[in-house]
């Protein structure tokens, strides 16, 4: 009789192939024992027979609720492949068995503070709109456009949100010597100095920033933060970097200061897709870079989150904590109900 | 009489204005005579009739030659505002009787190389391109395109020349734990190595780079250096870089390998402006992301021009030695002739 | 009828004044109703007659089990202040309530790890050893001693344990390049890869290690884990620093192991303190650069012991998660027990 | 009849096994004649007779006055191995005539920094005080000296000199934090603004550092520049690092402020060596630390001079200019006559 754990593993919407190296697979069956492991839905029925032997549960399709932690005694992880923790669960019940439940949004961190970068300097330097010029085969030489263009060097920049995402774009920012103002309410403000940042209020921050990042986990509190009053704090011609999420911002009144000139914009994030209101006047703005939501785009990093899931899994195997996904925190645990 | 030092200051073509802040002239004023000082043209018979009393001469319009030089007993800085050195200078007698030639070039290195950055951000993840698409209204979201797609974190990357420009660019790549490999035959490899660089024969370093930045001075030697053979070495799909000087590639070779879909392109210079061939292929190329000659372009830095020069200046009339612009060296006086 | 919640402050054997800045024990009664807060020990009735209103709990001198914490039912907050977790704490308890047990151990890493980068260079550059003979008035002029003596520049470097302590030496060390093998059998190998370190196991680390720092937290599992056999591993002549703590080293057989001239340490932690073995071999060891106890014992830190308190109370006073001092995990609970 | 070009090795009095490893030795023979390269004083006739033919020569024992240097038609390059530009050599004729004078000082740089830090260290932590209560059996545990001890985290730092040594210990500071203020007369602010640190009059920098680094290059104008008057202007405590040379101090006063127990001092440099005076008070004093001229002492870094060496003279035999040895600049050619 096997005394390994059982994993119920059943990622659907994401496939096994996509977010697992073979090897992290192989390894993930070395010390436990993995069932279902399909490419497809996992029924209801088929989550009730096996969730009462799982000892970690990788996908969170199907509410996790208390009647039906109820059946799972031996459950220790719940593990989440989207990447931000789901309404669907019920948190005090796990913190108070002290199951683990676990999301894999480090995994995105790096190339999503990596685009972040890529959409500040190609908007600063103007590469997106030239390009358009070129084009268009009425490119100006050799021409500044003082109005529009800045370096990052030096630069006044302003970070809304300090969580794992800003973590990710400070060590890229650090070679650039900004002056990097920060408004978290999350946080104190020594953590924010202490990594060479000055924390702020909302207002002194969008009105001293020239490249402003959205970088804050979406919360009920701070939908729409960025309203056209907040906006308009922003100095003229300052860019915002739009990376996470559109939730944060006012999205029209944002589209009205870029196509009225006011603003600068990089975008990746939308109110929708597919398809995004076609004819959206944000489409055509001559000040805008559009991302069709690809930060974390990158084949190789989703594999990062299945060796992120392994790594933990076989550390919690050992009797230790779990060191590379996000781990909920009861005080955060109803924030997106 | 006075004893302070004349300073002929002909920088036309770029103005006063542009180059210098109104505190560094102020500056250069309270050491120096300040003679010329227009925006125009410096006349042959005016420079002959400055020269005898010259200390330092700001712009290069005219030929320095041999009997020129003979006729400026006092000369001791001949100073170049275009960002390279002009082959119309006797660098010979100059050297001889420790007169410093001295080039700007150093004033561009920090926003160059953030173009470069921006280039190989954007052309790796693809910003360009699907912006683009977005435009046509025809973007696909959060898909990846992974042959052509890549993050700078760990990547495999090429420098070709590992000059000032180069030294620029590397605390801009640090953060991504890039492996990079150099290409630079006037440096001896351990200066590579010392960098954390890999020193390696130009075949070897462009099998190996996802992406490659040329980054090298213009010599004779290395004229098209990168022919048609060279960049077929390239990894399919690699990015090239281009941002000092088309005279380095073979634009023709280098166009074919992008239009036909073998590599991607960022490319700041090309083998004429103004107008650049309005049909060329490289135009519509969709790999290709197109800056006309940008990379040096913003106000705020050309002021930095000026103000290396007065810093140099001032150490100068002080019997110390330059310390910012670059100073032209007896191996290399006559490369460019 | 206030609603401010109650904060027991009994931090002795610290004193107030010694972990408290006055600004943050203001902060603190700002949004706090603050009790007790006397520099003498905290009597047990007195626990017992305050603990029914206790919000947090600052100070663990008495035990903490789970009867008094089910007298406690407002409690939130366990915050120890000597830099450890003690066993005398229910953690089970504290868990299954949501209680968060912490511990100011951060307040120390900063300093200790610069006192562990001090012990490195000392030793590695002799400056001890030839001190004392300039005292002695025997010291030889420009010598080296090549069997001794060594830079940290591109050294091979061991580090046993890869938690916050060695995360705050990471960065002091970054700058010499160093080849880092760490060995921890706590953390997932790509955790160590990630900070660019070498994972490996404990004998392969000290079989390449010149320079071994020994950073681990200690367990029952760790107790004297460098024994003779494995420190008879290390290079002739490799620096031992000793940092955290006595318990992982067999003091006696380092002892001899430095007195016989096979390896140099910097010992910051002992077996005993107060006294020390009056005649201990080590007193007098050529090899051995002693410290008594004092890797953590700058004022100015200990006050950020306060500080961080003060922060992490603030945030959850605001139902938010703490961020600065160590929280316990389910999976470490029972470790020192 | 070979072409190669004749390259004099005279380094004594340090030896060909100390300052080459064997590769680099026979890198150098790959490419030119060596001629003597024997470890004992060359004579002066042998000089005479190998000059003619010299295209380098490598040791500079004898004065090349514009006499002998008139021999020598063939020559390009004059390289020191002690670590400094000697007065014995016509400045102004080799440049009139492009041969180029290189020193051998940046072979020292990283370990120099390296021996500064640890002093630093050493002296702010009481590292070297507390050895030595340890060694009397008197050691005081876990006690802090609030007076003396300082953590180099966001010290207040002041540089004396900020050329190549300043330039190997600014890295090795940046993770610490550090507000550095620099008084270095030789050079523009704006340069040491752009490392992040801040230009000031000497008497400003003194009057604010708790930590000196005395780093300097010595000139006539600089001889006991810190004399008693500047050293009072220094913090109570404050340390003083004196690395670079001890030309730069008014010794005497320096002890007479350490032995008052004013200041304390880290001292590598002294005004003789071999014997210092026997009885001198600095030799006894408690907030000293001694260390007999061993900044430079690592072995392996001596070999560094050989590698230097030999990377220029390749490079120059292709007629590319030095990168790895300090080249002589005429504005500092009689500085040290």
């Amino acid at each position: 009789m096997s005394t390994r754990p059982t994993v119920l593993l059943a990622p659907h919407f994401r496939t096994l192939e996509e977010i697992f190296d073979p090897r992290d697979l192989e390894r993930l069956a070395s010390f436990s024992e993995v069932v279902w492991a399909r490419d497809e839905p996992l029924p209801e029925a088929e989550l009730d027979a096996l969730l009462p032997e799982a000892w970690a549960y990788i996908g969170t399709s199907q509410p996790l609720d208390a009647a039906r932690l109820a059946t799972a005694p031996k459950l220790r992880a719940v593990i989440e492949v989207a990447g931000g923790f789901p309404p669907s669960i019920d948190y005090q019940t796990c913190f108070a068995r002290g199951i683990r439940v676990l999301s894999c949004a480090p995994a995105f961190g790096a190339q999503v503070a990596e685009m972040a970068l890529a959409m500040a300097l190609a908007g600063g330097r103007g590469l997106v709109r030239e390009h358009e010029a070129f084009r268009r085969g009425d490119e100006a030489w050799q021409v500044d456009r003082p109005a529009w263009d800045s370096t990052l060097f030096g630069q006044q920049v302003g970070l809304l949100g300090f969580g794992s995402l800003a973590q990710n774009l400070l060590p890229l920012l650090a070679p650039f010597g900004c002056h990097i103002r920060v408004f978290d309410p999350w946080l104190p403000p020594t953590l924010i100095e202490e990594k060479g940042c000055q924390p702020t209020d909302l207002d002194d921050m969008l009105a001293a920033s020239r490249v402003l990042f959205v970088l804050a986990t979406p919360t009920p509190e701070n939908r729409a933060l960025l309203s056209a009053e907040k906006l308009a704090l922003l100095p003229d011609s300052a860019l915002v970097v739009l990376i996470s999420r559109a939730h944060l911002v006012d999205f029209e009144a944002l589209t009205e200061a870029v196509t009225s000139g006011k603003l600068q914009a990089a975008i990746d994030v939308f109110p929708s897709e597919e398809p995004f209101t076609p004819n959206h006047p944000i489409r055509t703005a001559a000040n805008a870079i559009l991302s069709p939501h690809r930060a974390a785009s990158s084949k190789k990093e989703r594999r990062e989150i299945g060796r992120m899931v392994v790594d933990d899994l076989e550390l919690m195997e050992r009797g230790l904590p779990p060191r590379r996904l996000q781990v909920a925190e009861p005080e955060h645990s109803d924030e997106e109900a």
